[in-house]
Formats: structure tokens, C-alpha cells, sequence
């Protein structure tokens, strides 16, 4: 089930978790799968020259930049991306992160709860 | 179906579009359901003394606030919000929006592209 009440929630009220076989980036989540009917929001910080190696899942990512400049490669192709700009990446692409930035890199990442598509 | 590449857009390069039955507020999609298997991702701009009016639908919102201060009604409680916090509203709940800021107010809305629960 999911919450049926609103949760209000400020990024600095959520205690930011180093992201498991990356390198200077931190994940806070601020509405779980647990909470939520459909999809989970998460605020991602990498820090400069920090890095989210490649890997892929069978469901889409939604994202927003907050802060900085992220270089991110999906399939072969590579963007960089800035404030007030966002991708949609889909389902079973691999995907990859750079910090290219001299500042944090800051960005929203939006993800299913569960995958959209068959593995 | 979906998009199977990634799409990259900035807001600046999406048009608003005046939100039907809401005063001195737009809406710029960049990610329509049409293009995405789950969820789709907007961005709000109400203006100051803006409204959207009460309304409620069979699934949930996740809003993160980017500039600006909205007054979000949700059921009987009122919560301020301002950058940096964002916002679980849950399924069939009323809600409702005023810009109770000097500035525009803008945000992010996601909502998914199906019903969360039955109406």
C-alpha cells in the first residue's frame, strides 16, 4: 500500500546515503516505492570529478538537473545536461554519469516502483 | 508505447500553455504520457495571486517546488511550500494551489499516466 496522506518534505530533512559502487554521490530519497503508488522521487548530489558507473534496468528514468553540469551517456550517445534542463531515459538502455562540473552536481531522478518493461 | 531513445529538453524550449479553469498559470510538458511507459513530467508556473481551484482525480502527485511560494491546499490541511521541499499528494484527495508569493511560483508535477487506484 502507499500513503494516503500528504507528505511534505525539505531535500535538507533527509539524510544523504553514499550510492553503492559509485564515486562522490549521494542519494536521498524523498518519497519511497513504500510510500507511493506508481513511482519514487529521489534527489541525486554527485560531487566534482564524481562519477555513477554504467548499468541498466527494465524501467525508465525521469530526471531534472537542480545544480550543476552532468555529463550522462545512454547507449553510445552523450548529452550534458545543466539547470532547468531534463532527460528521459528509457527502459533496459545502459546509462552513465559523470560530474563535469567544478561545483556539485545536483539533480532530481524519478524511477517506477516496478520495471516497465520485461528484462 | 514509449520513447525507446532518451529525449533531452530544456524547459525554455517547451511553450506554456494556460492551465484550463486556473487563473494566471501554464503548463509546459516535458515528458507526455504519450512518450513515457509510467509517469509524466510537467512544469507549473503560476503567477503571482495565481490559482489552480480545488480538483481531485484517481491518482497521486509528486511535486517538487523550484522557485516561488505556493500555498497547496490538500483535504482540510494547508501547507506553504518553497524550494527545495516537494510534495506527496495522494489519490483522490482535493487539492488545491494559490501562488501566496511576489514572484512567480514554479514546479515540478509529475502524475502517472493511468489511475493509481479505481475512482
Amino acid at each position: 500500500m502507499f500513503l494516503n496522506k500528504p507528505k511534505i518534505i525539505r531535500i535538507s530533512e533527509v539524510r544523504p546515503e553514499p550510492v553503492a559502487n559509485a564515486k562522490g554521490t549521494f542519494i536521498r530519497v524523498l518519497f519511497p516505492p513504500e510510500e507511493t503508488p506508481t513511482y519514487s522521487m529521489r534527489v541525486f548530489e554527485i560531487e566534482p570529478q564524481g562519477h555513477i558507473p554504467a548499468h541498466k534496468h527494465p524501467w525508465e528514468h525521469e530526471i531534472f538537473v537542480l545544480e550543476g553540469k552532468v555529463k550522462i551517456k545512454v547507449g553510445n550517445e552523450e548529452f550534458i545536461l545543466e539547470p532547468e534542463t531534463a532527460i528521459y531515459i528509457p527502459p533496459n538502455i545502459v546509462h552513465e554519469y559523470w560530474n563535469i562540473g567544478e561545483s556539485k552536481a545536483k539533480f532530481i531522478c524519478t524511477i517506477p516502483n516496478k520495471p516497465s518493461v520485461k528484462h
